[in-house]
Formats: C-alpha cells, structure tokens, sequence
C-alpha cells in the first residue's frame, strides 16, 4: 500500500483509502434514523419546493398571507397559472387556503415550512467556502 | 353574478372571486422579496433534496460524520453509488469532506443545511389537518 499524498483529486476524497467499519456504531446510528416510512414524503416535500415558480409564490407567501391574484401579479403569471402551483402545494400540505367572504387567501402551512425556507435561502447567501470546501486536520 | 354558495370545490378555492389589488402592499412586497439571483439556487437546492436516496444519506449525516463506507452499509448502497451521491451534494454545498489521516469524513455542510432537513421532517410528521386544510372564518 502506497501511503497517500498531500495532493487529492476531487474523486479521490470520495473514498477511504483503509478498510474503516464500526459495527458497533453503524448499529446504534441505524436506530436513530428516520424512519423508512418518512424518507418518501420528505423526499416529495423536497422535491416540489425545487422549482423556481413555486420558489417564487413561497417566498411571497412567507412574508404574508396574498390571493391568488396577489400573487399572479407579484410572479407575473396567470391566476390560472398560479392556481396550478398552489393546488400542488396544497397536495402536500405546504401552503393552505382560507376564504373570507369572497376573497380565499393563502398562506405557508405551518411555521415547520417556513424556517425550512428561510434555511435554504440562508444556506445559498453564505459565501462559498474555498475550493472543494475541503479542511484538512494537520 | 351569482352571491357564492357555502359548499365550495377544492378548484374554486383557487380563485378570487372579486378583483382584489392593492398596488401599494404590492408594490412594498415585491421590495422584500428574495433577490431574483438567490430564486434559482433555492429551487436547485430543494431539487437536489427531493430523493430519497439522498435523503437518506443527508438524515445520517445530520447525526453524526461519517465515512463513505459507513454511509454505504447504512443505506445498503455501493460506495461507489454513494460516492456519486456525495459529489452531487457537495457540489451545491450541501455536504463537506474533511481528512483525517487515510479517512474521508462527510458532514451537513453547515447548521442552516441541517435545520432546513429537520424542518422538513417534522413537517411531513404533523398531522394532516382534516380535509383539504380550509378554514372558513365565521
């Protein structure tokens, strides 16, 4: 076995170059886990937040509560545009609606999606680390 | 027209059924909103999410660092599938590598990353609220 260099490609940080199992630990870890029945619908809730048009109506409806035809003009799309993307959202319970006399309003959910939106526009604000993002413990 | 009746259909809820604008909180709105360059990366990042192999990956990484091997045995993958897993999440930061010695560490890449996925899990275990989620105001 050669022992590794200083310098890495970024394909080979993807590996351990020694054999590196704890059984014990994987154990423990795999107890903790979400549970199996949870990762589809995490993955789904994910999965519809990553369009830019629904990026869009969510972030104006994180800072408050707006029509249909609010938000048709605010993303300079048709209401009937619009309706298609909330009746998505509404699927899966990340926005809901509620009427008042003859206007219907609609708002993020509940406060769980709306930190989770302000994560991921946190998470892309901050700065790139340096190169791969890569630290190396002297 | 019309007046409304009291039962309504999850389509009509889309609409508005009276013009309603205001330009001025319009106007005041579209100022606080997210800046046009953040909306795409948001939505690429929730893209990225949306899978539920990754989400796997990401919900053992949130508890603790681990190595690509560890990772491979928990979700009963290849490394070399978790590998290609790996790439795609530390190309949109949403993973890091650290070496320690022979060893490649993987961690959340920052604490929003780890929020933002703890958001959405506990959005998916609420409760769903009865029906399509409307409240009617009296």
């Amino acid at each position: 076995m050669t022992p590794s260099t200083t310098s890495s490609s970024p394909a080979d940080l993807d590996r351990c170059e020694v054999a590196h199992l704890d059984p014990a630990r994987l154990a423990a870890l795999r107890d903790e886990l979400m549970p199996s029945a949870a990762v589809g619908p995490v993955a789904e809730t994910f999965k519809l937040l990553g369009d830019a048009t629904r990026v869009r109506l969510l972030d104006a409806l994180a800072r408050r509560e707006l029509c249909v035809c609010d938000l048709a003009q605010l993303v300079g799309l048709s209401e009937s545009a619009v309706s298609h993307q909330l009746r998505l959202l509404r699927g899966l319970r990340i926005v809901r609606a509620r009427r008042s006399g003859r206007l219907v309003f609609y708002t993020l959910d509940d406060h769980h999606v709306i930190h989770l939106f302000q994560q991921a526009l946190r998470h892309v604000e901050e700065e790139a680390p340096a190169a791969a993002g890569i630290q190396r413990r002297a």
